[in-house]
């Protein structure tokens, strides 16, 4: 518990804004006050969480306020207001969360100064592959490691739109076009599609890993791939994929975004739709992969609630863990599911109808039903392979109890559970 | 800065202790002190790291030793002196950084009334998935989210042991000999293979997720997957794999470690070999996925370090940033890799010769070449699709522009990079 609240000011409704109040709503065990907002667009909002709350119509008003120890900046762009608000607060000794991948790309190394000269801090995770703490693993889980490179997929648009264009067998004008419909795209893509996001991000990261303060990295987007080249890929197989790579080795700093062929066993070209995905490779953990949603209001708002959480140092310990007293332990006999089963038996008539009989009594249905061949000549035993639908446990445990002592049967049935994650 | 360094008292130097030496000997930049080393294996560790280090022969010495901000114990086992000396510890309202995941998951109460009432922390990051930070992204990360379930591989032995199976077409038993003479199984791999090594990362991440502290739960293992099943699974579409669960919904409880197949599209199907994925869904970020090397002793080392700097609260900004000073940016022309080209062509004699003819001069070589039908009748167009071995990109850019104005290219030619990543 803080003897204070931290006093938070957000500027910026947007997307994001509004996901980020949305969570704080939702997470009520908090410290966190907002003591201002400044948004254009809303009204004053109601509510606990704002009855403490100033209201400004413009974030220009913010620089004339001083009752915060967080600026939230959520407006987004690397010049106008949103700089001169990120300034001022550090300048004013105070603590900085944005999302802000443009700004803090470009002035990376000012803002290093400045939080050095004012022991002040700018955290910026939700710049980065938002539902990925990213920052947080380099920071502070990889900070023992001597990072070699890091490279993924940073842009969930053209991730989804390179998908759909190789699953739906559409040209890239088409998906685009779907893409926007469906809030996969924004209604200007142009930063998505060539590349922008991607290299401001790759550059955060070649920031925080290397130290390197990259301004103009080499990009290339997606806007010139062809359906035939993914097709054609495909049947090489590899993937497209717009890729981030920065690497660093012997004082050489590699540092490209560009859309390239990944074979389909590597762990980012498994990587589909709107996930981003990053891998670090460090001199003791070897490989680390990351996938989350990159994009979207609420991985990104809880990404920059995670900072805003981390500055408030509060102790994490009594967090989450006090929160359940009582609960059930589902048995496992309860298990709602569907099965893989392997039957050993004669190889005669009537042996699929004796299964099928048992099935029946336990309410448990076929999805699909194979005959193996056993290898054996002339063996006069059968390997049968039976998938259900979903059926209860319990009931699956007495059928094969009931089968396993059917006369046709030679081996004790081989089951196993199938868990339909996606 | 800290006025004092941390002082820790390591206890137990096998692979992971060993492996923590080694890194707090590569990463100098810190204000971390080994003030005593319980070790029955070990000698004196000469070096300035360990000058003003007190050695015991026997981690029950430790019981009167006071001279230590973190006990750092990586002795293992839930009963014993690793027992005796995190009770102990946590009595004298010190800190904890454990490894030890039997111990964690079984006295997972008892820890949490202590630390509270001592006001001191147990930390435990290397406990569960070494090199993945799964402890710090529900803790800290995801701490503003209400979380779902959490899935996934836990045990890289036992996710070794059936990838071989398969890619290798050989049996459990034949693995299994071979994981133990490759490192990738301990002599004594029943914990391992029988899951009750999942099923204590499993208890714990029900403790810190959902504050259920699951003491006995369920768990099956891979001792008698059979070769064939996986075969059959593979061509139903789907992969073996053990499987850890848990699930709170409305005050009940899923908690299993079992084999299951997994659809091979699904996230934790497609992580093979050695490695631990992990999938996390959340309210507000939806799914999240980490995948890194579970064991090993430098990814281990590497969680069992995060934990100790994070005890230290050291001003993490200050860290990684400043290594650098010159570094020399590489440009894309520098780069050295392979290529996917195709190229519109006339559809004559000639054109392959043509080509090849410029490749030679710029020292490209062909991996593979494959002409596509364009699906035109009496089109006279031909599509060659070429792959190359590793050449220089300004070599290739060279010849490409050579290419491109040969009489019988008919569009300029489309080229992409091809990435070898594993």
């Amino acid at each position: 518990m803080l003897k204070n609240k931290l006093k938070i000011a957000i500027a910026g409704i947007g997307t994001v804004g509004s996901g980020l109040l949305d969570l704080l709503k939702k997470y009520k065990d908090q410290n966190i006050e907002v003591s201002a907002i400044a948004s254009r667009k809303h009204t004053k909002l109601k509510g606990k969480y704002f009855k403490n709350t100033t209201f400004f119509k413009d974030a220009k008003y913010l620089l004339d306020f001083n009752d915060y120890d967080v600026l939230v900046e959520l407006i987004g762009g690397d010049s106008g207001i949103a700089k001169l608000i990120v300034i001022d607060a550090l300048n004013k000794k105070k603590n900085v969360v944005t999302a802000n991948k443009a700004l803090v790309s470009r002035y990376w190394n000012d803002f290093q100064k400045l939080t050095t000269i004012n022991n002040c801090k700018i955290k910026f995770e939700a710049a980065v592959a938002g539902g990925i703490p990213i920052i947080k693993v380099i920071d502070e889980f990889l900070l023992s490691n001597k990072i070699k490179r890091i490279y993924g997929i940073l842009n969930g648009t053209s991730n989804y739109i390179l998908s759909e264009m190789l699953s739906s067998n559409k040209e890239f004008n088409k998906i685009l076009s779907d893409a926007k419909k469906l809030g996969y795209a924004e209604s200007d893509p142009t930063f998505d599609i060539d590349g922008t996001d991607a290299s401001h991000k790759l550059s955060i990261l070649s920031s925080i890993a290397f130290g390197c303060d990259v301004q103009k990295i080499k990009n290339e987007g997606i806007q010139n791939i062809n359906l035939l080249d993914l097709k054609i890929a495909d049947t090489l197989g590899y993937k497209i994929k717009l890729l981030g790579l920065t690497e660093f080795d012997n004082n050489n700093l590699k540092c490209f975004v560009y859309p390239c062929l990944l074979s389909k066993d590597s762990f980012i070209a498994k990587i589909d739709g709107v996930y981003n995905g990053i891998v670090v490779e460090s001199d003791f953990c070897k490989k680390s992969c990351f996938v989350g949603e990159g994009a979207g209001a609420y991985p990104t708002a809880t990404s920059v609630l995670s900072d805003i959480i981390d500055l408030s140092q509060r102790n994490l310990d009594n967090s989450r863990k006090k929160n359940l007293s009582k609960y059930k332990i589902v048995n496992l006999d309860d298990r709602l599911g569907c099965y893989y089963l392997r039957f050993s038996t004669d190889d005669k008539s009537g042996v699929i109808s004796g299964i099928a009989n048992e099935f029946k009594k336990f309410n448990i249905s076929m999805k699909s039903m194979l005959q193996k061949d056993t290898g054996k000549v002339n063996s006069a035993e059968a390997t049968i392979v039976i998938t259900t639908h979903t059926c209860l446990e319990k009931n699956m445990m007495k059928a094969l109890s009931k089968i396993n002592n059917l006369s046709f049967i030679r081996q004790k049935t081989v089951y196993l559970r199938i868990e339909n994650f996606k």
